[in-house]
């Protein structure tokens, strides 16, 4: 086991990490810029180092302060945490070139899986299924009749130099599908000077599905279930609940095992997730991400694991110890990003905490890092708090955490607290009835 | 399904109640002393009622402010908490002449397991096992011989009349009887005037364990498991756990099942805790609170069942709807009550609240009545906060433990929580080692 762990992050994530650490017995090395001397994680940490000044760049992912920090403190490993170099291959690489354990997977996995078009090449050479749609560019109306017959409608023509939009355009049936063509490559040319366009299957009400993962050194790779992150904003996520209201039983065994033997057949080592679209009964892999998911939370809630320690233990070289069949899921939890933001027009609100008293009592679970009187620096992501639910049903969860945000208190700047009890009291959220434009839909009408 | 319920008490465990109510749905009405009309409780409620000065007798304990409160508030029913009336037949009853529920058991089974003799027959007579002894008095050496002989040395030759310890003395075998027998005689003549003594087997290092219960009336009744509460100091539980580290699981399936087979027999309603004495393999019954326990967070977090409204839910006459093979047990947590008095002295320490910061993260439970600013009154019990964990194993727990003591912030008076750092460090309770004696004994070695 690892003595000293260097935590290479911040804010509730690193305060997190550090709790995991203490639990284990591991000291822990807390790095920080000049903005967040007084941290919480850097107040609690066993011994902390100042890596540079407030500006990322030049702390949370300046790579030579890290690695000294870690050489200066006798850390065995580094904990990169969500964000900043958490899914930096060359810094994975540099940590463990410096003889130092990279709490993650190889560099390599996070070469392959961090670029999409070899994730997904790779998935589905694997048998891991994608949006589908044509090869290549479409040159003519005949040929994408034919490929829109193929992959089923509706569909969506999309310019291959496209963004943003532009050149973007649905057909639902062969009828559309003339005009839908002829438009989408006279806008393409428009707008970028390049009809090409490409066919995919239009998805009008996904849901965002993805699988917590888990493999060890030895070739063992577990899944933890799904969660259900449809509710977003701007591809943010706001609002996270395991196990999906969407799925059933069966849905759920088949996308998880899929998931844990594609991991394991690229011997993926670490906790990991893969994301899916899911509409209509079908999964459609969108990415992987090879580092620890914001809302792990949820999944330790239905599972009492703790994902922080397996993540550490696998990290030591440490066989899983136990199987699929071992992990049983409990109840419902349901997490909510609180963020420093005005619930309405989302402009950050940093600023000074003025008073702060986290809920309490059964199934709360609040991770964050804010106290009275900390001041919440302006340079970050404006996450400041999550609070959990867990609950033996869901409808559970729902009273729970309506009462949980009532006792919530955070002053001193605006919080997204507002928006979640707004989202929580929607008849669609309480039915489990969104898909990935819910919120946006939602946030436009009103 | 009741609309509004009054919550006839106080501090963490009015707060408790508070939170289950909410989270069914149900408005809570607050009734509070002078003194205590800034709590949190008070604050939280939909309504709230002065019902007299900070003394509990003119306001907790006073039965008519109590209901013309409800009566005025248009409460359904009326839970009475732990604690003040919880145990109180008579306003058990006046609570439903007045045409309130009342969120227990019946008077009569308040009445009947309220007094110690009375209850030991009613459950010896159910197959229970009390702590043997003779009948009554033991008027010669030679029956005291043969009733030693018959329950197993070592035994305890106790004062009729006696109390304190006075008239009190253990013998381990039939040459120590002699003497033993002889003393205590003595004692008890010269402290009570009386020298009648009884006989009882002696019990060396017992351990409490209780049973947590629950009946619907409908006769239906299950158990919740066990919970150790061996850690106390002047009969005053300290630290609990369930699982008990004590028990196996024949010893386990044993107790429990006994203890719902006998609360069912009576008919019991409602929450209740029937408590034993554990020696060697064996079970003896003390008594049985029939109310909600301090301690039944712990049973709460192993179970994922909310027990609050479990009660609550029961006394609307909702049958339980599930049986005991439905119960099921997830790990192992462990509570530390603390409370504001100093953590060597035992001092009782009132007072203003500067700084309160709890603790969060996985497996972390505070249910607490504290926050910053707020006055801690000198007027009632000074259990201020429950700090509760949970995990997969007890290893697991005791390091959660100490992490979650380490990040607890209380400002501004004394506590236990140095305390409850200490006893958790102690070799004997990390190795589950304890009986009834064993925090005594610590505090009085060091």
């Amino acid at each position: 086991m690892f003595e000293k762990v260097l935590i290479a992050n911040r804010g509730e994530i690193a305060l997190r990490i550090h709790r995991a650490c203490r639990e284990m017995g591991i000291q822990t090395v807390a790095v920080h810029s000049t903005a967040d001397a007084d941290a919480m994680h850097v107040r609690l940490a066993d011994e902390s180092v100042c890596i540079g000044p407030a500006s990322a760049r030049d702390s949370y992912l300046n790579i030579p302060a890290i690695l000294s920090a870690a050489a200066i403190t006798g850390a065995d490993a580094i904990h990169p945490g969500i964000g900043f170099l958490a899914e930096n291959a060359q810094f994975a690489e540099m940590v463990e070139v410096h003889g130092f354990t990279f709490i993650g997977p190889t560099a390599e996995h996070i070469r392959v899986m961090g670029d999409k078009v070899t994730a997904k090449r790779t998935v589905l050479d694997l048998g891991l299924p994608c949006v589908p749609g044509s090869d290549g560019p479409v040159p003519t109306l005949e040929e994408a009749a034919v490929v829109a017959r193929e992959i089923g409608y509706p569909v969506l023509i999309k310019a291959a130099a496209g963004g943003g939009g532009k050149g973007m355009k649905v057909a639902r049936n062969p009828e559309q599908l003339r005009e839908a063509y002829q438009l989408a490559r006279g806008e393409a040319r428009a707008a970028f000077g390049n009809d090409e366009v490409y066919i995919e299957k239009y998805l009008g009400k996904p849901r965002h599905i993805e699988i917590q993962l888990l493999g060890d050194t030895h070739g063992a790779c577990v899944h933890f279930g799904e969660r259900d992150c449809s509710v977003q904003r701007r591809h943010q996520k706001v609002v996270e609940e395991a196990p999906s209201p969407a799925l059933n039983a069966e849905e759920r065994a088949y996308i998880g095992s899929l998931a844990a033997r594609t991991a394991a057949a690229i011997g993926y080592r670490g906790v990991g997730t893969m994301e899916f679209l899911y509409e209509d009964g079908q999964f459609y892999f969108i990415e992987m991400n090879t580092r620890l998911q914001v809302e792990h939370t949820i999944t330790e809630m239905i599972t009492g694991i703790d994902l922080v320690r397996e993540q550490i233990r696998v990290a030591t070289g440490a066989p899983l110890g136990y199987g699929q069949e071992d992990i049983r899921f409990q109840g419902c939890s349901i997490e909510c990003r609180v963020n420093a933001e005005n619930p309405e027009t989302f402009t950050p609100s940093p600023g000074t905490i003025t008073g702060y008293h986290a809920p309490g009592g059964l199934g709360v679970r609040v991770d964050s890092a804010l106290y009275d009187g900390y001041r919440v620096p302006s340079h970050y992501d404006s996450l400041i708090a999550k609070l959990i639910v867990h609950g033996t049903s869901r409808n559970e969860c729902l009273m729970r955490l309506r009462r949980a945000i009532e006792e919530y208190v955070i002053g001193g700047i605006d919080t997204t607290l507002p928006l979640h009890s707004r989202i929580i009291a929607e008849p669609d959220f309480i039915n489990g009835q969104y898909d990935i434009h819910w919120l946006e839909q939602l946030m436009a009408r009103k």
